[in-house]
Order: structure tokens, then sequence, then C-alpha cells
């Protein structure tokens, strides 16, 4: 199991430095300097120990691991190089002696979506590392990355054939990923004799030592952020993904749109992700309050405003790597209580209004809306898979729960539209978790 | 990965048949003949082609087997052994010229938890199988098993050292179970040539030749069926096991203690679990029209009948082995509406008796009825385990809350029984999966 990482946080940036003033590692993505950002993620994926190499302007570097260390409680070891101008081999080779077992290496300056790193240690996990690895994206057409500036690679069969920025014929990206052992180090030790300190150099003489293996990819998230343009690149491509192809209807193509926008401000102002959940919990709340005395319009509009800021939570956890299951429960329990309140302020306005019947069918009707979604949670665990969301499901999710309140409001027809909705979610509920498995019960090829 | 499995069916049973009168295969276990029960595990565990070795009264056998093929659509070759009255050794060898890669062997006079064989066949699924392996129970003291007539193995670091019945110095029975290779036969006939026609002779001969390897467990329950004692002990340690440790206090004290003796006969004329869960739903129907029509004492005695007999279809289905997740989703939401369907009743009874306030809170209340349930599957979900279930979260499960509102309707206090146990719900969801989880949230070590 790798538990080791070394990051390389030396260089000038000098690209990137013209607009920031601050050197590369202290340069915020989101609301987090990029090498908090690289531990954070090396962190949830099993690293325990760093090794960072420092260089250009070293003190604030080092001020800055300081926070991270005491902020993520991780161990983290300064390498100081002083021949930082040098290319990116000598910031490796300065930590020959601290690092005594195979380590992942990585650049602070580049930006990986979490999964590619948890994919590359959970391959590696166990398995004896004979040789240096080199991880690999193999989407070399139709890609966000410039292919002039990257260092590209040609690799066969698992084996590295070659690597360099300006080489003809390849077939995949270096994504500044590397497992290594530790041949590394006298490999650019023999690439610095022949007066070539690049990563790259080394890399080119493991080749001819042993080879180098190669784990390469295809689909993941990741960027080498060397100037303000591939800064705003990244983030555009990040906002982006927040957009889930499971998300409902209505949050596809309207609440997204702009709680993703809302949410890149607020993850730069590092604002809590359960202060949103329970902003938006308040403001369902509102809504509810509004209902119940009459306020139809006003209602409607802050409900509609609570499902939208609902999306905010998620997102600003994504963009600053604060997700967690702690998290996802408190939103989703708290979603389920704001829905129930909102549905007792509509309950509350109409009581005196309607026959019994009418109140009668109202509360059941109300309970589809918790049964639509625990029947799904009940059904992802013992089938201990996803549920593919159908046009049926889709319709029973929040986010259309709420958008039709939302509209009911607007017409003054919220306990009508409310009452349709709940009843059928329940048909919903009852066709697809209990008909449906009924007729599948007897089949024991499962 | 093991795809085929031999079963041994040619024996007389001479002990069982006194009682029974049928050959061995087809005596019922619960619901089902011990070789369609073998047969079922197997395949759930992933087994595709069935040998079953006949003898004794083959015709009858056979006739099962042509049922089981059916039923259950497996594919089973039958072998016939015109000397089943020799010694098991003699079956396996009928097999040879069948099967032609490695397979699983068992008898059909065995039976076992299904766990243990999915565990066998997981362990050695991508196995190159280089040898004969015998599975070995390793707990021999403080067991249920018949130390004079079970046979006895010696083993040492993974490899069998000596097996038989009448060895001296043993560590573990051997369980019926074997994951063979193709050179079984060869030592058969051995054995066979030395005048011994018995599995454990042939055994021996592979031990000499290349080694036995032994997979051995502690804990999971199988039992070789012999006599009528046998089988009676085997079916009052399964029904003992239905007793889960998860189960709430109302089910482990009391329900469970009624319900697993009405499954055991509900069993036997193997009744769908789904019509029990129907069953059961209706039982909790009409306590719920009882309580609208103000009956409490008649209401409360149905709902807990309802609650004893909602364990029953779950219970049929692990004896029979009817167990899926289809099964469990549709009696997991089956029971919400249940629930529902039973405050919805109350509800009725009360509504013009009381003021708004104290409606509104009823209502507010019962969904902490439908929100304890659904914070654990919320939790489980995103933890990816099962939650340990503490005091607290006891108190909230459904034997609980059904037991309550049973006393609640003996005491006429079905109301506020009702009321109180929604809110107290209420709190410990909000306690555990609101409160709780925000407290953890900042740490990002999970």
């Amino acid at each position: 199991m790798i538990t080791k990482a070394l990051i390389l946080a030396a260089g000038k940036g000098s690209r990137l430095r013209k607009k920031f003033r601050n050197p590369k590692p202290t340069v915020r993505f989101f609301g987090l300097p990029l090498l908090e950002r690289s531990i954070k993620i090396l962190k949830k994926a099993g690293i325990k120990e760093f090794y960072v190499v420092v260089g250009y302007e070293k003190e604030r570097v080092k001020k800055l691991i300081e926070k991270i260390r005491k902020k993520l409680k991780v161990e983290i070891k300064v390498i100081e190089n002083p021949e930082w101008h040098k290319e990116n081999g000598k910031s490796v080779l300065c930590a020959e002696g601290f690092i005594k077992e195979p380590f992942l290496l990585t650049m602070t300056d580049h930006i990986y979506e979490p999964k590619l790193i948890q994919e590359v240690l959970k391959f590696f996990k166990g398995k004896k590392i004979d040789k240096t690895y080199i991880i690999v994206d193999k989407k070399i057409s139709d890609t966000h990355i410039d292919v002039d500036e990257a260092t590209k690679v040609l690799f066969k069969d698992g084996e590295l054939v070659d690597i360099g920025k300006k080489i003809k014929d390849f077939n995949g990206f270096d994504t500044g990923l590397f497992i290594c052992n530790l041949d590394i180090f006298g490999a650019l030790k023999e690439a610095e004799k022949g007066g070539d300190t690049t990563l790259s150099a080394g890399i080119r003489k493991l080749i001819k030592r042993g080879g180098v293996g190669v784990w390469s990819f295809e689909g993941y998230f990741w960027m080498d952020i060397d100037t303000p343009q591939d800064l705003r690149l990244a983030r555009k491509i990040l906002l982006k993904s927040l957009k889930k192809k499971e998300d409902g209807y209505i949050s596809y193509l309207f609440n997204r749109e702009i709680s993703t926008r809302i949410s890149s401000q607020l993850a730069k102002i590092r604002l809590s992700p359960n202060v949103i959940s329970f902003f938006s919990f308040l403001l369902a709340v509102l809504g509810s309050v509004f209902f119940a005395f009459g306020k139809f319009i006003l209602g409607g509009i802050t409900v509609q405003l609570s499902s939208i800021i609902d999306g905010c939570d998620g997102e600003v956890a994504r963009l600053n790597l604060d997700d967690s299951p702690y998290g996802a429960v408190f939103d989703t329990v708290l979603d389920r209580y704001a829905d129930i309140i909102i549905v007792m302020g509509i309950f509350y306005f109409y009581f005196n209004l309607l026959p019994l019947w009418k109140i009668l069918l109202f509360v059941f009707s109300s309970f589809g809306f918790v049964l639509a979604s625990y029947s799904k949670k009940e059904w992802q665990l013992r089938f201990k898979k996803n549920l593919k969301e159908d046009f049926l499901l889709r319709l029973i999710k929040r986010d259309f729960r709420l958008f039709t309140i939302f509209i009911g409001g607007l017409l003054n027809k919220v306990f009508e539209f409310t009452l349709i909705l709940g009843l059928f979610s329940h048909l919903v509920v009852i066709y697809k978790f209990i008909i449906l498995q009924l007729f599948k019960k007897d089949s024991i090829t499962h």
C-alpha cells in the first residue's frame, strides 16, 4: 500500500504569477490553495505522509504548509530545493534519503478529480512496486488539454516507450502523476550527469534500465495549471461537472444553472456546506409560514428559492472537497423535514376550509413525498447498487416536487397541486416498489 | 470460477428411511426436499451445472430431479450408480467422464448455511484448482456435531494430514464439501483396487500423491442428516437462528417466540413470503378500521398481531431459501404503508374531538415513524455499512412502535401513546442523524 506522497512545489510558476503575485502553491482554486487541495485529495485517497519540496518563495509556502498541517492534521515533511530554478527532476532528487519506500509523485500545479487518485491508489494496493509507473491519460483527441504544452507519451502493452514535450508519435499524456520506486533517484542522477535535470529525462533513463510501467485511463478530469487561462478553464469544467446525469429535470434544466453560479461564489468564501443546507431549510420553513397565512405566491417563490439553494451545499462541498457522508446524511434528513414542514403549512391554512375526507386525503398524500425517497433508498440498500431513475422516478424527485408547489403557489392552487403530486408519488411508489417487486419475486435468478 | 457441482444422492439412508419411507433426497426439510435445498443453495452461490448421482430408488429421485429442473430452471445431469449399495467413493467415480473441469462436491444429506457455500465459492473464484480441497469445520468442541459419527480430519498449515471416522488425533470435521480437481478420480480408482470404496480412502490416496488442501472455517452452520433426530435438531437450530441480534427488543423477547413457531408450520406448506407480508398488511388495515371506529382494544390487538405476522415472511423466506431483494423491498415498503394507514385510522377517530394544534402535532409526529426508518437507510447508504443500533435506535423500530400502539389501545390512550412515540422518534432522528452528523462533519478523517 502506497502511503507516502511527494509533492513538487518549488517552481516559480511565472506565467501564473503575473496575475496573482503569489507563489503557485498558494494560488486559490475556489476556496483552496492549490497545495491544500492536492493534500486534501491525497489524504482522502489514503496517503498518510507528505513530503513537499519547496524552493521559490519558500517562506510563504512553508507558512501555508503550517496551516495545512494544523487544519488537515497530517504529517508534512518540508524538503528544501535550493536549486529550484532548475527543472523538476532536481526537486525529486532532493527527496532522496527522506523517502525510503515506493511513493506517489505529483505536482502542486496539477488539479485532479479525486476519483482518479483513488483509482490509482486502489490499483496499486497490495501490489509489489518493482518499477516506476506513469499515470497516463489516453484520451488525446477532443480534449481540453493544450496538446502543444503537454508532456506526451508513447506506450505499448503497459510499458512506456517514449516521453517528452516534443515527441511526434504519441498515444497519451503524462498527467504528472507517478508511482515511483526508489530506482527513480539513480535514474535522475544519471540524467543530471548528462546535463538534463527534467523529470522526463530521468524517466527516459528508467525506460532503458528496466522499463517504466503505464497505468492508463480515460475520462477522469485533470489539468496542468500554468496560466490564468488554465485556471479559468479548470474552474469552468469543474463547475459544469456539478450537473449530474441523475439530476431531476427541473434541477438539470433550471436549478443547477443558478445554483452553480451561486456556489462558485460561496466556495470562494469557504462557506460551510452545512450552513448552506440549514439556510435552505430555513427558507423552506419561511415558505411554509407564508402558506400557513395564505400568502401563496410568496410561499411558492420562497420554496423554489429553497430548492435552488438546496443544490448549493453539495456543490460547494464538491468544489472545496468537503463532501462527506456526514454532510450528506445531514442534508438529506433535513430535506425531509423541510418537505414535511412545507406540507404542514399548507395543511394549516386549509384545515378549516375543507371537508374531512379532503383533509384525510391530503395528509395521506403528503406521506407520498417521504416514501418516494424512502423506497429508492430501500431498493438501493437491498440490491447494493444504484437505481436507474426513469421518467416516472424523476417526476417524484424533490426538485420537481418543490417546483410543483411553486407553480401551485403562483396559480393559487397549492392545495390541489400538492395533493395531486403526493397521490401521484404514492402511485409510482406502489407500482415500482410494491407491484413490480412482487412479480419479480418468484424468479430466484437475480 | 467453479460452475459445476456433483451431488451424491445414491445412498439408501436407511436410518432416516425407517421414519419417512422416502429416499433421502426427497425427505423434506421445512418446505423443501433435501436435494432441492442443496441445488437451490448452490445455484444462488453461482453454480450453473449440476450432476446428481442416483442409485437407490432412482426412479423416485429422478422424478424429483425433473421437478427441480423445471422449478429452478437449472441444468441437471443425472448419473446412475448401479453399485449404490457400496460406499460413496463409488458414486463420485461414476461422474468420471461427465465432468471435465474442477467441481464442487457435496452430499444431498448435508445441510449447509447458504453463506458457507458462498464464501467457499468466493474464495476459489479466479484461483487455479491444482489439487483437491476439503472444506473443514475447525470448531470441534462445544458443537452440535455428533463427534462419534462425524468424519474427522487432521490438518496442518492448510494441508490435510489424515482423514477418517476413527482417527484419534484430529482438529476438524469433514463437512462433506470438497473442491475437487480431476485427480480425484484416479485416486478413487487406486483406493478401490485396495478394496476401499469410501471417499475418505480416495482422499487419503490424494494426500500421498500431491497433497490435499484445506479451507477451514468456524461458525457457519452445517449438518450431516442421518437420523430423524438429526433432522429435528437441524430444524431446531435453524429456527433458533431466525432470531437476529439486530432485532428490536419486543421482537426479540416476544414476537419472534411466536412468529418462528408459526413460520415453522407455514414453511412446511410452502406459503409464499409475499402472501404473508400481504396478510400482515391486511391485519394492519383492519386494526386501522377498528381504531377509526373507536374500537381501541380490538385495534390494538389486531395491530400487535400484524406485527407478529410481519416477522413470518422473512422467516419463511429464510427457511425455504426464498429470500430475495425483491421480497425485502416489497415487505419494507408495504410496512411503511401499514404504519401510515394505522395512524390515519387513529387520526380519523380523533379529528373532530381535538383542537387544531393537537391535530397538527399528531400529523407531524406520525411522520416521525417513517423518518425513523428513512434516516437509518440514508445513513447506511452513505456510509456503505450497517448502522449499529443502540438503545435509542431500537426504541424507534417498528416492533416497539406497534407494541406501543397495542398498549395504547388496551389502555384507551392510543392517541397519546402514538403522539408521544412519534415525537420521540423525531427527537431521536434529529439528534442522531442531524445534530450528531453536524458535529462530525468537519472531521475529514472517516
